[in-house]
């Protein structure tokens, strides 16, 4: 197989933490491993502090590093802005981008508000018009046995759908000594767990059924309401670091739940909490269906479980896929040999695979940011219905 | 071991079909694997039709059969009187039999309606006065791991407990061409899988976490809202049997879902449903405390999974524990060496041994017939919230 | 379903520990949830002391008991002999009984010794020409899942087989201070781990695959050589029962390890053992042929995977088939609903419902006495491999 | 944290097929995730076709391409000799790689013969004497939740061992049609499975328990004798290509089992085989001991099952620790939060950070290739015991 010369295409990236090292070995390594029609450069990280942004870019590849973002998504040798702040910040980058004519991946959510995700989805649209492309960060799509899932649902392999059962559990949290990191203050991270894991489950649940979440009736609660201060905090950095000497409010919810009905008639009942002793990253979800169903957890993500349930009763049950076949699993024949697995990170690698295919064949990504203001629009939804007795509440439609 | 001679003490089964023949079995055993302090006699059963009643007390080992339960209940050889018909003959059987002076053991639900619920509540209670017991035939409650999962919590194992997560899921009616059998039909089911298999739930978890619900937030749905008319159907008796001609709508629910609160602060998920395909009898729970969490699943009944939190995070994870020491798990000791399982008919061994315990100690049987109540006051709540826009609704109390 | 009368046989049991008391839990219940076309009387029990015998005899639900095992299998009433002693008093019960022309189940292991097994089977031959019934009690062919397991072979599903991976591990000697009971005597016990319960996995991987053990080659092993002598012991019923002051020495195995060759050409391990701490009762084994492979696990009894090589890779995998249907599974029609499980004493009522069966129709119980013989000769190539630096042995033919 | 500068490093991988490509992984991703103490730079993949290695580096980041491996392994700029090639060419390369005084990294097997990796043993012997570094390429000793099943030994947690048992099970070869590639021909490979798979088991059941294997007994066995010629096939490059019209003899073992004597008591079986349909890749151990017991399986390779045997019975069983937590497992700071699993080529990676390590702080790497001798002197034992009808057979001792 001789090597297509393929185009070289400049990247920034704004945001460098624990998103911005994920997406960091994802443009590494993409072009590596699979044969990607652009190639992608590493030009330029950005942060707020200089020095730590330059050991950033030096540690994680990039060629250069700076703390001024409207300079970096307007040069001519960027192409691409990689969007890998707290929500906070989204709008406003993804804004200037799309606006300096740049492609945009954005991580999710899409924003800490509505009004701020409807002008990006509109911006979005507005560029698309012009061959500018965008895309928000939903990386567990790209799980090939979530992929493999959804081609299951849409080949008929389920049926009718009448069940979505969908957790994301993790006890990241449970100590009350763990500080007030700004995951748990509303101004910069937005929601708590609903809008940072729930949303997840959310985009995943739809994705893979292809049907909408038309209403909700949901419960946020916040079992820890005061927590030590940490040590320091930056904006665009900070994971856990310490704590200080003071208390400060916890501002976003430490778990929701809620129930909610599809479009297709299916009935959803989703979790998101950091409460859940014992479960480190417990993203999973079940679809039932007339025909079959599906199971999936993300801590065994090489996994998909599948009952057919078009096979006598003798012989039917879950059978435990290993989502690794090169030859007919999406993403895995560029990996490894069958059962050899791979893992968390890789799901960003397959982002941006398929964001630079979309980019050279002019095609629109998904999740599009349309697509993240509807995932927005259903945890406003939640949070509505939250503080209205749990009525159950319609997702409103902005576009 | 020199056995104790145990006073005799005779009983009368109303009902003998899937209840019956579990129940039949559990006072056959009993007394052969435990030390029971009465020592029971299968007098009679009680059914609609004479042959099919005298067939199955011959299958089943009861010394008479017969068809006029008024009788029955109030003979003099006769002291408990154990019913497994369907929920809406409940109540005027458990009332009659207590006011003749009999001990009660009832299946769940208590009864298809609150008023009758309430009236047997009370009436117990006034019995109880006098000596008489009662008991709702929760049986789950006597699997050993779940008996022990109580202990756990009881012993602060957990924690403060954050979340409760149950889920009773079965697919017998996935097909649109089952027919219309009684537990489809109102007026004789009550209800449909929220009072079948939600009611289970609703009581195991508020007994393994010691804790009330409060409130609700739910919604129930049918599914497949008319199906083929059952070729016959009996009060008492009928399962499944085949279809004949006609169509009739089904009146019950087949999936219902909902949030609840508990008193402990905790928050619970709910979701019970007929329409899970591949999942056989899927009853499952799952807490999460601050200390502990533990996951159960009925289909694998003699294994708890504990999650010790206190444990360093780096040897910590959901143990396995087969449920099966005779030197240290709940009834255990009675049955076969570790790691040799038991089954569902065991539960209801052990229910009866603990009702005959409790009737020869002169102590109160659990749960009473004011935790079945409870059980169907929050089930009532369910439906409320479901017909009022799913909004979190109160449970009533009404002792 | 009129229930018909059915001629009545009395059965006679002699020794009540362990495995009189599952098999009297079986004589009890076969009838009552099978439609047998035999009714057991249980008549009478033997055991070597008159009082404990008698307390068995009324906690177990036997009309009688005795001492003298003799005069029992010779009575007019007794036409079932049913041997639940340990190993070394096999041969001389069966002998009397079948020569009395009684039908014989004799528990596993057929004999400690070869000779005695084949006297045994010569016997059990010759009665046979007088329709006399004779069975060795390798109660788990008798799991649904199994017996299952079995048909998916016969009907060619598994295709040519390859490998066979057997084991069975518990852990109930790791601790050196647990005392030396008869099951660790060479001179009662015949052997350790190997004849106890390798002897199972023998069985089970024959009967599953259809094919005969060739040759063996295998490593005996016993980690703890002296234990604290137990405080009492009695041929017939001890178990553990505490230690004494005294030290003895442990004359069997506490673990066997052994290759096998089958005569279909499929390579076999099997390894058995009382050292493995953590596994209570983890009898298991896995097939894999061309076509489709299964895996077992005893302690999930209910539960068998299968893995279809005939699909596509892309959706193969193991599947979960809970062997509970009523409509398919073997056994299970008699039973609960499916996803209600069921446990290990039901193997020995399956195991007494075939025996009954195959006497009224005068049809040759399997596995018969030359199956047990045949068992021996493997566990004997077994040893005499161990003994003679783990040469591949080939296993004797004697009939 | 600022970033130190560090040494640059260079590197010649031989060989650039599969090992090849999951090798270029590692070098490229290693210091951009962990600290190194050396920059490892890229130099040069060598191969045997020009243009297939020119696209082969262009592709995983090589600087050049070539063909001659003898001058590629003596330049100047070269520092590090990664072998990749199949086991045949192992010896050659890595005498001449160490004659020139560089570091090498060789792939396992050591050698294909034990002549040849004795003499690499005392080659590297040699070369060690002069700050010269080797190692063999046992990736999977890597994964963190192995390296963290050492510490659990070594830290006495789980007492005195009794019982390792292994296998290495996989299916690609099951399908009779599958073409004769180089990995079933013995002058290339060596060995089949055993060689392949098997060595693996060996070396980590080795590495866990800190024991040596003293003896072993063991079958050999090819199935298919038989396959069709491959469409085209390169020494050093050939995986499944497709076939040609020819039929050639298979030449290599389909599946060995084996039982070993360990130097700490213990007692060991292993089963590796190409023919277990439904296995991808499922490498996996258990080891039991007085105090605890551990199980690993390499699908689930984020995962380690703990029993504690040291706990209660009533609370013991095997725990299932994800071993993913930065603050306390093996190499997972560098990685990603809790719950956020890596793969396959993550221990390739591992790999290297540790050689990289060992080289900067002259200390010697493990496995060495006198480890790599050792565990072929075991295989070679399982060969000589399988010519030999299975007898024990002691392994050698060469250095």
């Amino acid at each position: 197989m001789t090597q297509q010369k393929s185009e070289k295409i400049g990247i920034a990236m704004i945001g460098h933490a624990f998103m911005g090292k994920a997406h960091s070995q994802a443009w590494r390594t993409v072009g590596r491993v699979f044969d990607t029609p652009l190639e992608p450069v590493m030009q330029i990280v950005v942060g707020r502090d200089a020095q730590t942004t330059a050991d950033s870019a030096k540690k994680h590849g990039w060629a250069e590093s700076g703390t001024d973002w409207r300079e970096a998504v307007t040069r001519d040798d960027i192409s691409i802005v990689d969007i890998c702040t707290p929500g906070s910040s989204h709008s406003e980058i993804a804004l200037a981008a799309l606006a300096a004519g740049k492609h945009v991946l954005c991580e999710k959510p899409l924003s800490n508000t509505i009004e701020e995700a409807l002008g990006m989805a509109q911006a979005a649209k507005k560029a698309a018009a012009q061959g500018i492309k965008s895309m928000v960060g939903f990386n567990y799509r790209r799980v090939p046995a979530i992929t493999f899932a959804r081609t299951l649902v849409e080949n008929g392999r389920l049926g009718e759908i009448y069940h979505v059962r969908a957790r994301y559990l993790q006890d990241w949290i449970v100590d009350p000594e763990f500080p007030l990191v700004w995951r748990l203050q509303k101004e910069i991270a937005g929601s708590g767990a609903l809008g940072d894991i729930g949303s997840h489950i959310v985009d995943l649940t739809q994705y893979v059924t292809g049907a909408r979440i038309e209403a909700v009736s949901g419960i946020l609660k916040t079992f820890i309401t005061e927590r030590p201060l940490p040590s320091s905090s930056s904006e665009l950095t900070a994971e856990s670091e310490g704590t200080s000497s003071g208390i400060g409010v916890v501002t976003v919810d430490d778990a929701a739940v809620f129930n909610a009905t599809f479009d297709n008639g299916a009935l959803g009942t989703f979790e998101a909490t950091r409460f859940a002793s014992g479960s480190k990253n417990d993203l999973g979800f079940e679809v039932f269906g007339s025909k079959g169903s599906i199971k999936f957890n993300f801590e065994d993500m090489n996994v998909l479980y599948f009952h057919d349930h078009q096979l006598p009763p003798s012989e039917a049950g879950f059978r435990r896929i290993m989502v690794t076949e090169g030859d007919s699993h999406p993403y895995m024949s560029a990996w490894w040999p069958p059962g050899h697995i791979i893992g968390y990170e890789h799901t960003f690698t397959h982002e941006i695979l398929d964001f630079l295919t979309d980019i050279a064949n002019d095609h629109s990504p998904t999740p599009s940011f349309e697509d993240g203001l509807q995932i927005q629009l259903v945890l406003d939804a939640v949070i509505r219905s939250s503080a209205n007795n749990s009525q159950l509440t319609q997702v409103e439609r902005k576009i």
